[in-house]
Formats: C-alpha cells, sequence, structure tokens
C-alpha cells in the first residue's frame, strides 16, 4: 500500500461504509448516531412528517439570517439543539404509523447494518419497526435501544433530572447534610448513547467473529447508576468517611476550590510533595516542618485550618497568578472557568474536541457544540457537515438505498407517507 | 447453526478471543479495559514489582477477613477500589524499566490486538513501549492513550477536579452568582475511558476493513469539555436565558426539586399536559384554568409563585406519596435518593448494571461495584471474577502468552524482572 493510498484512507472515519438507520429523537438517541456520524457512518435519520420531525427541531432558541432569536423567523431558521445534533446525518421523512411508511423502513433497513431508537421501551416493536421486525428481513442487523429503564423496564418518561433523581448523583455535591443538587450537565441524558456505542461496536466485532447481529439495550438509568457505582461512596460510608464534603475534601487535604480575587480556583495536593509545593507558593515553606501540616495525616486532622490559610492566601490574588504560583511548584492546579470560556479553550479546539456549529444556509454561527473527543492515527473523526432541514434528502434516500422510482416516490410524498 | 450453539455462543462476552495489554492505573484507564474485560476480552494488567503495582492497590478503604478497614490488616487485603476496577483481569508483574522487563512486554505485545496505557503524555515513548515501539513488533495493534489534555498536550497532573475545573462544569449547577460546583461523581475521570473504548472499537472495526492499525488518543478534558458543549449554554447566554437556575428550572415552570417531609423529590412538568396533572394531584385542579399558570407562557413567567405552591403542599407529605400523586396523573417525577439506596435498585441489579463485589479469598462483600450497563441478545457481558493479587497471573502469562519455559522464569523472577 503507498502513502498516497494511506493518506486517502485517513481521511476517511474508521466507520466508512457502515449505514445506521436512525429513529430517535430529543439528546440521548440523537447523540448516539451523531458519535457514529462522526466516526464516518452513514446515519439516515427518519423523521415524522406529521409531527414536524424530531421534537429538537423545536427547541429555542434558533439560528438563522437574524442570528441568534428565541422565536422561529424564517423557514430556514434551525434551533441550535438540532444545528449541533444533526450534523452529518442525512434526513428521510416517513410517516411509521402507515402501513406503508413501515414497508419503506424496512426496505431502507434491509441494506442498515445497525439501527438506533430511543423510544419509550415497547414502543418500535408496537409500531412494527422493532428488533424482530427489523431482523426478519435483515438477520444479521445491530439494532439498539436506547430507554429510561431498559427493554423491560417502566414506561415512565425518562427525562434527565428524573435519571439523575434515581441514580443517587444528585448527593454526590454539595455540603454533607446539604440539599441534593441538580447537574446542569445532563448526565442523566448523556451517558446511555455513550454505552449504546459501545454496545454497537461489540456487536459490530461480535459480527465479524460469528456472523450474527443481535439487540442491544441501554438504559439511562443503569448507565448512570453503573457509572456512580464506581466510587466506592458506599465503603466511604461504612468507614465513616463523609460522602459529601461541599469544595473541599478534608481527607486529601490542602485539596479543593478557593475563591481568588476575580474567580476560583482548584488545587489538588494529597501527597507531601505537592503539600510543600503549596507552601512554597503561598510564600510559607516553613509550614512543610509544621507540627500541624508536616504529614498528611497531621494535615487531614488539621485541614480546615489548612484550607482557612489556603484560602486568605488567595483571595487577594488574581486567579491567574494563583495558580502560576502553584504550577511553578509542580502542583495540580487551574482556574475555575465559565462553560464560554472552556468550550474556546485554543487546546480543546486545536484537537477538534469541540467545533463552531455552521448553519446549512447561514454559515458560521459563533457557536460551539461537540466534535468527537477521539483522535485516530489512521482515520479522521470529524463532524463538519451542517445539520439537514427536515426530509431535505427524502427522494436521495428513497432512490439510492431504498431503490425506488420517481413515480413512486411522488405517490408516497402525494399520500403523506414521506 | 444449531440453537445449542447459538446459546454456548451468548454466554461469551462480544469481544472474546480480544487480547488486551493493559498499562493503566489510578481511574481513567483502569475502566476503560474493566469495560473491555466486562465485554469478553482477555485484558493482562501490567503491574510495576518495584512500586507495589496499581496505585489504586493502596487506596483506603480495604476490604479482608476482618472486612472494611480504613488500614492494611493483612497480605489478601484488597483496596475496595482495586476489587472494583480489577475484576476479570489478570495480573502480570513487569519492571519497564528494566531492559529486559521491555523485552517481555514486547513479546507479549506481539500476540496482542490492543494496547490501552494512561501514562502522562510522552511516557510510555521515553519507556520503550509507545505506539512506535510495540508497532515495530506488531503493525496491525490497536493503542489507546488516555492522557489529561492529549497526545501532544501539556504533561501537567490531571486530576479529576482539575479537569472540572477546565472544563466548566463547575458552573453548571447551583444558583446564578454562587460559586462554582464541585462533581463528587468524578466525571473528569469518567468520560475518557468511555471514549477510548469507543475509539479502540471503531479501530477495531476498521482493521477488519483494511488491515490496519492505529493509536487512539483520548483527553481527559477534551471528553468533558466536548459533552459539555452539547447543551447550547453559549446560545442560552447570548439570548438571556440563565445558565444556572439552582434545583428549579423556571425556563420549564413547573420544574425542580423539592423538599418533601423526609426527603427530596424531582418533578418534570414542561408541557400543559404535566402541568395540569401537577395541579391535579396537588388537589388544585382550578390552576389549569388560573390566569397566572394556564399556559407555558404564563407558568414561565409565574414560575417563583408556582415553585412556592409546589412546595407548600410537598413539605409536609412523605416523598414516596408525593412521588405517587404526581406518578398517578402521569407526571415525570421520582424520590431523590442516596447512594446507597440508588446502588441497590432491583431493576439495576435484575439489569446488572451495578453488581456486587467480591473479594479473591473471603468471596462476597456486600459492596457494590459497576457492572457492564449494556444488555446483548446473544452475547454476555459480565463481571464476575474477583479481582487479581499483583502478580497473581505471572507464571501462567509469561508461559502461556509469553511463550517462556520454567528455567527462564525463574531467572526473571529472580533478577526482579516479575
Amino acid at each position: 500500500m503507498t502513502t498516497t493510498q494511506q493518506t486517502d484512507a485517513a481521511q476517511n472515519g474508521p466507520l466508512e461504509g457502515l449505514v445506521v438507520l436512525d429513529l430517535t429523537t430529543a439528546l440521548a438517541g440523537p447523540y448516539a448516531t451523531l458519535l457514529l456520524a462522526g466516526l464516518g457512518a452513514t446515519v439516515v435519520k427518519v423523521e415524522n412528517p406529521a409531527s414536524g420531525g424530531d421534537s429538537s427541531r423545536n427547541n429555542s432558541p434558533y439560528f438563522g439570517g437574524l442570528g441568534l432569536t428565541l422565536d422561529r423567523t424564517a423557514d430556514t431558521d434551525m434551533s441550535v439543539s438540532m444545528m449541533g445534533r444533526g450534523r452529518n446525518k442525512k434526513s428521510i421523512t416517513l410517516d411509521l404509523k402507515q402501513a406503508r411508511g413501515r414497508e419503506v423502513f424496512l426496505r431502507l433497513a434491509r441494506g442498515a447494518d445497525i439501527v438506533v431508537e430511543n423510544y419509550a421501551a415497547g414502543t418500535a416493536d408496537r409500531l412494527g419497526v422493532g428488533y424482530d421486525d427489523v431482523r426478519a428481513v435483515n438477520p444479521s442487523v445491530i439494532y439498539a435501544s436506547i430507554s429510561g429503564f431498559g427493554a423491560q423496564g417502566g414506561t415512565g418518561k425518562a427525562m434527565d433530572s428524573i435519571i439523575q433523581a434515581l441514580s443517587g448523583v444528585m448527593y454526590t455535591a454539595g455540603a454533607p447534610g446539604g440539599d441534593p443538587i441538580r447537574f446542569g450537565l445532563p448526565v442523566g441524558d448523556l451517558l446511555a448513547p455513550l454505552y449504546a456505542v459501545v454496545g454497537v461496536l461489540a456487536a459490530k466485532v461480535n459480527r465479524e467473529a460469528t456472523g450474527r447481529g443481535q439487540h442491544v439495550d441501554v438504559s439511562m438509568l443503569g448507565a448512570l447508576t453503573s457509572l456512580m457505582s464506581i466510587e466506592p461512596f458506599d465503603a466511604f460510608a461504612e468507614t465513616g468517611l463523609p460522602l459529601r464534603t461541599g469544595n473541599e475534601v478534608p481527607r486529601l487535604a490542602p485539596f479543593g476550590i478557593f475563591r481568588a480575587k476575580d474567580g476560583f480556583i482548584a488545587l489538588c495536593g494529597p501527597t507531601d510533595t505537592f503539600a510543600r509545593g503549596v507552601f512554597r507558593a503561598m510564600g510559607r515553606p516553613e509550614f512543610g516542618e509544621d507540627e500541624d501540616f508536616a504529614t498528611r495525616d497531621r494535615r487531614v486532622r488539621h485541614a480546615s485550618e489548612l484550607h482557612r490559610l489556603i484560602g486568605e492566601w488567595a483571595r487577594d490574588l488574581p486567579r491567574a497568578e494563583v495558580v502560576a504560583a502553584l504550577s511553578a511548584q509542580g502542583v495540580p492546579a487551574a482556574e475555575v472557568l465559565e462553560p464560554a470560556e472552556a468550550l474556546r479553550n485554543p487546546d480543546v479546539l486545536a484537537r477538534e474536541e469541540v467545533v463552531e456549529l455552521g448553519h446549512p444556509q447561514h454559515g458560521a454561527t459563533g457557536l460551539m457544540g461537540p466534535g468527537v473527543p477521539i483522535r485516530f492515527s489512521e482515520a479522521s473523526a470529524r463532524l463538519d457537515r451542517p445539520a439537514p432541514h427536515l426530509g431535505e434528502h427524502t427522494d436521495e434516500l428513497l432512490s439510492g438505498i431504498g431503490g425506488y422510482g420517481q413515480g413512486e416516490i411522488a405517490e408516497l410524498r402525494k399520500s403523506g407517507v414521506v
């Protein structure tokens, strides 16, 4: 293989050639198929023409010719949610409640490698587009379901805050005895799609070995609760270590978030070496020999006093100066950034882990959205094509993957199937 | 293929037959290889005999014959961290700072499909066990690196709190203008391994198509910041929607966390239908026609009043009763659980998304840890073998995968290489 060929191949995503039928809406499911699209798969987003497609097309705010607006001002305006989640996907409208809609879906499914859905448990089967329906026309298909509580689970609405509440995660931040804390980052929504992609790819690897497809079933509650169980919160509680300690962690002192003159800084100094670095940065190297602070056990015992002294040192200095002083002494430290700042970190942008969102008609938006935070040496993962408008690729997909003629397509459109 | 054969195959993990060399320590890397092990890969954990192996073997608390203790009381005691993260892995000791240690490593690497490391950027290369070293003996290897800031990034210590601080996530919870909030769930550590597993499996799929291996490079900061950028925090800010709203979300009112008599409940009622359900549950159906609450726009305008009324209703009732009343009206609602309760949710246990940890000598521990939160119809994902003690499989692996004779093994042991 020549170098040129290698270079060409490295322009492709690692999943180039895989076809994904995407029945997902809202956030959890669409993030799973966004990752697959970013990894190079062809993702066909199936949307209901009757309801206006994916509900996140109607999430305010919108972007269009007037920039960012709370209300839609023109047909080409697109929700910021959809601009992020719809990238590198193709959109086909299809009314699955009509028999002919299901028929078209199953015809497309014959050529698909993967189907992903995030209906409430049982809904896909009732619609006639469940795993058994697809397997009947495509025995080696990999069919992934993302639901609130798993395929056999309840049908309760699985919203992010409900999943957070049931997972225990709301009691991991904040002060002992304080109110639970809802996370703004929707971890209830966003972990299941990551596990679903792991499941789909593991099933693909398995299919190479066995020739068989299968059903992959991921629960939002299970995904977050499972991740929760990695930290031994249980064991902490049993041995008397507090689970919640607010922004400081006494058992790792000096360790915590401290107020500086113009914001906050994070500092992690759990070892003797790091602690001495902190003392030198503060201009108090003698603390390293102090009876109260010389060893880890003593620092833990005198954590409040130690953290108070650090707070006094930091509060009158700019946060950049505090971090520079700590870093110069080899202590892990960082400014606590606001999201708008964090999303424009040049290192993160250079690695395309966060990228600028584009609008299909209006181009650059100045708004940031997720890239694929994985770099491959011999392939490219990227999200570089703007999200489609509802049904933008209906004709192309019906005639291409579906093999329908122009007359048939016109008829499907006339009868409201597409 | 007969039904019996299918059933046998379904007992295997989807990654059965893949061999993973695991150079990781602490949390982020070991969670990636734990997932691969749970999916059926053979994971060989390489540990330094000189330093006592993976640092998380020395994380208090420990479990042993006396149960849970803060200090180690016997040689067979094992840290709770290791009991969770080491499951279904094999442990070999190997001093990579010795030339013969590297030699053994590269001999094992010849037969490996995947290598995973989470040294600081550049360290694996300096040790002579980087991607180029392994590729020289195994051209189709997939080699994954997890680091704080990516392969070309800084060498700053990437601790969870530092990653959280730089990602912006600390400003997504809590009240507007309030202090940043450190998450107890270590999202700074735990997202990168999920993306690394996605990357490794995508590279494996790619290798089936192209025959080539590659380097997969994931940054902890990039992983978390990328996930952060999915919610349009930017667009919210520009359009005047507050990013942080505490435990209530006025723009979705009624929506939030409310205090009940014996704890808290979460409630999500952003639509007219849900809102009316909330009013009926409160015994105030007339609010559905109230001037202030009848439509979404009005509820948003009068959100504080609405949330105050819900708070008054809920505060004297047991949380189970509040949730039952809301659920009976079709409103998404849940009790806010503490981690110890959440980790014992029968539905989550039934799906093995959380499982009980076992000790290699002392069996059942009563402590919970992560399962693989993915269910496969034709394969089994499970974490059912206790974590190994340091070097427990050294001889087996040297003679098996390595092909070393008994004399050679004795000599390697004598010279401290293993």
